[in-house]
């Protein structure tokens, strides 16, 4: 496992996405052992292999019922998904799954540390949805997407800077330990 | 995700191995509301994909860098790794991989709840090795392996039971936490 952080490619590679964005900041945050937090590997169903070579020869993509990132924090436990939309005024609910959604209110049920990053690419803002506001904002709302405005009224935002890219942290420290 | 346990399915699979014993106690914990812990997916290099079809062509399994399993407890996080040993005297230590002493040590600085459960298979005897212990042991010790007495003195013993079949949570509850 090697964490240097090559800062002049990781500025280089600005604009390549959310999840590079938080790929870059959880080295950041493991380089400086402020937490240790991965991307899970995506869950693989294997049909066929060759034992001989030990290699997998037919296989495919599961889609995750769990979000895709976690580890710990302070000792806490810490889950969030990457979610991005083009959408210049409110964010489509069907962007999370409906297992994930299950599932976020199972970590919440354990006092685990759980949020969505939302990215508007079009807009160029980043907001941290925390997991019990998503939870009632779906039990409260029948409505299929969520405004914009409530990003800016009830979430945090995310500023990109050098390094880390997006701390994410400063937000859970201040407003979910 | 249906955890729906099936109690003669549970109690038939019996001496299936320490894995599987450990995956029947996550899902009665996950069933019952008690913690949130899974295996995490054997992380796969892929080399060539059927884009057309969807599908994986040429793959293989990578060692893991991290421990096998992890989630939350009562807000806290928790990793750990089950080992298996045929040995009836001692744990040799090159069942753990370097770079998995060293995660232990990174969970270990972020305050994680971080443990082995050792199998010493011929003897039917699990035992719970806190990691501190571990790297305790590791640094004070030019041993290549554990011995059992360790394990016997410093470590806390596990049962088999019905439900949950390892119940490390209580050890974790009343050492660890």
């Amino acid at each position: 496992m090697n964490y240097k952080i090559n800062f002049n490619s990781t500025f280089a590679n600005r604009g390549m996405g959310l999840e590079n964005d938080i790929n870059e900041t959880n080295k950041y945050y493991n380089q400086y052992d402020i937490a240790l937090i991965y991307k899970k590997p995506t869950p693989i169903r294997i049909n066929q292999t060759d034992y001989k070579h030990m290699r997998i020869t037919d296989g495919f993509f599961e889609s995750p019922s769990t979000l895709d990132y976690n580890g710990v924090y302070k000792g806490k436990y810490i889950e969030f998904d990457a979610k991005e939309t083009k959408s210049k005024t409110s964010f489509p609910i069907n962007n999370i799954h409906k297992h994930q959604i299950e599932y976020i209110k199972k970590v919440l049920k354990q006092s685990g540390i759980v949020f969505l990053i939302v990215r508007f690419s079009s807009l160029d803002e980043d907001y941290l949805l925390n997991g019990k506001d998503l939870i009632n904002f779906l039990s409260t709302n029948g409505r299929k997407s969520i405004p914009l405005d409530y990003f800016k009224k009830k979430c945090y935002k995310l500023e990109i800077r050098y390094a880390p890219r997006l701390d994410y942290l400063k937000i859970v420290d201040k407003y979910l330990l």
